[in-house]
């Protein structure tokens, strides 16, 4: 037997996570419901894995890539649009005051108003364009890197990880589900049909001749909090067996997936590492985590703590280059 | 050379196919779109197929087989509703009446108020297993057999063919997407999540301390016509290459996969053996065809002819047993 698993601990499937509780509990999971025999084991087509995006895949300080990417467009559009300078929700946008953009009962209404001017009046592949090259120049104001190199690498071992051992892997974001497709695949190894998110309307018309599907500026579906388990339902058409997140918005998915008999895995990621990337919770607008934090105590949820369960957070720093002070 | 060729023949991808333009346009078609260093070639991650469900993959009449389950859903139920056996549309319903049932401009209201009263009203789970048991015993008017034997045993081998050749296949069904998500696996080879259909609404709460969704009356999606790009959009976030249909409710999704450049395929089956299965188009209420075929001359989408191009149409025949007569 020892030389078996000698060889098992060679190969460290998860080299970024400092050996703890999370780490142990995430291989756990795994190894129980692969392992033919075990009284967990789950068959294959039942291994769905489903994980949030912003901040629990990529960075979401010092606020939400989308949002950064929407204020951008509007900058865009502004020739076309003086009166924005002057009028809500745009002019707390243009100038960076996400306090008031963010403002409690109205974050998700003025969200919308921006989204709809942003992100409609095109269609679905002009839409993909447009978010492709923006990623291709934008920069993260304090790393100083494109967005899409300010992703988690113990998280895409352990998107990796649960891939090798049969497990279908699915991205539910809050965020717009079109924003992500169009970098998922690349970045994370989810093909466009892998992603859940929120949507605006989409109609199929005939214009010119030809044939097109076209964005409209109304919210068809808000795939958040209790939206999240809708959206899974409505794409996979099963309950997950383990799910990550890293905000109250991912409360009802990490219920959902745990609260329902057999071996399943919960896991709150907690940003607590303000000199490497951030570090926040219950007081911050974005990633906003409180109640979820009291759920993992009760429900036996794994708390990622990334000062120090994690090597190093982005992908870079594994070549040896530092992260720029806070 | 001659090897080779000989040997790509031997192994005939569409043994129930008989050899003609159909066939060969499907062949040609995937040939064209796989080979390495082709004008035509495209990239795994871009080979989706989509595929109708009723008339497509499996037998729609005399009756939609989700009509039939749901009248036998109103059977069941009507002790507690017998008001039902003199009110519309559960009394034309109640007696097969499907002129009544699917009278123009009433069809789609008709089908949503029995839809509403015999899908909702429990969690996913129990609707799958009510469907489960159903299709377990449930079986076809004239056929005597369960409907999933009553699938197209030529179509059976498109989608191995396919899937074969690197593609992701889809079913794009106007009928409700978790009734089809049903038996899709076993009965398609296609996992729940790459089931597209129509839906009602289904929403996220607690009961009884435990965290559930559960589906209410009102009407979610229509996943038919020019819902059919939209439901693939929101689902796989990629205009299909290939898409097979039977019926007008295919129109749009065969439009928007094929009057896009490119290598494309657009397949009509078109139900013309009376003798084997059943031959109906323009006139029919069910899988009613009549501007998707002349669409079919414009856009040179393949029409596959049931009686001449399939040698079997179910995968019974294989085994030597006949069809009744008609
Ligand atoms: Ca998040
Ligand atoms: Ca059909």
């Amino acid at each position: 037997l020892a030389p078996f698993s000698a060889m098992a601990q060679a190969v460290d499937p998860l080299p970024s996570w400092n050996d703890g509780k999370a780490k142990q509990s995430i291989i756990k999971f795994v190894e129980d419901v692969t392992r033919e025999g075990s009284p967990d084991f789950v068959p294959k087509e039942q291994r769905i894995a489903t994980f949030d995006n912003d901040g629990t895949l990529w960075i979401e300080q010092p606020m939400y890539v989308q949002m950064v990417f929407a204020i951008d467009r509007l900058r865009e559009l502004l020739p076309m649009h003086p009166e924005w300078r002057d009028q809500q929700p745009f002019k707390a946008a243009l100038d960076g005051d996400f306090k008031t953009l963010l403002k409690d009962g109205q974050g998700s209404r003025n969200l919308q108003t921006i989204v709809g001017v942003t992100h409609a009046g095109m269609t679905p592949e002009e839409f993909e364009q447009i978010v492709k090259n923006w990623l291709a120049t934008a920069k993260h104001p304090r790393f100083h890197r494109p967005y899409t190199e300010l992703v988690y690498q113990p998280m895409l071992e352990v998107l990796a990880y649960f891939r090798a051992n049969g497990f279908k892997t699915f991205i539910v974001s809050g965020g717009g589900i079109e924003f992500v497709r169009a970098f998922a695949d690349q970045t994370y190894g989810v093909p466009t049909d892998q992603v859940i998110g929120s949507s605006i309307v989409t109609k199929f018309e005939r214009r010119d001749g030809l044939p097109r599907l076209f964005r409209f500026p109304d919210v068809n579906f808000v795939d958040d909090g209790p939206g999240k388990p809708v959206g899974i339902e409505q794409h996979v058409g099963r309950r997950p067996i383990a799910a990550f997140g890293n905000s109250d918005g991912d409360l009802q998915m990490l219920q959902w997936t745990t609260e329902s008999g057999g071996r399943r895995l919960g896991v709150i990621v907690h940003h607590t590492d303000a000199v490497r990337e951030y570090a926040y919770d219950k007081d911050s607008l974005v990633g906003h985590l409180d109640l979820a934090l009291e759920a993992a105590k009760l429900d036996s949820w794994t708390v990622v703590d990334m000062k120090t369960d994690w090597k190093v957070i982005f992908p870079f720093e594994m070549k040896g280059e530092a992260s720029p002070k806070p």
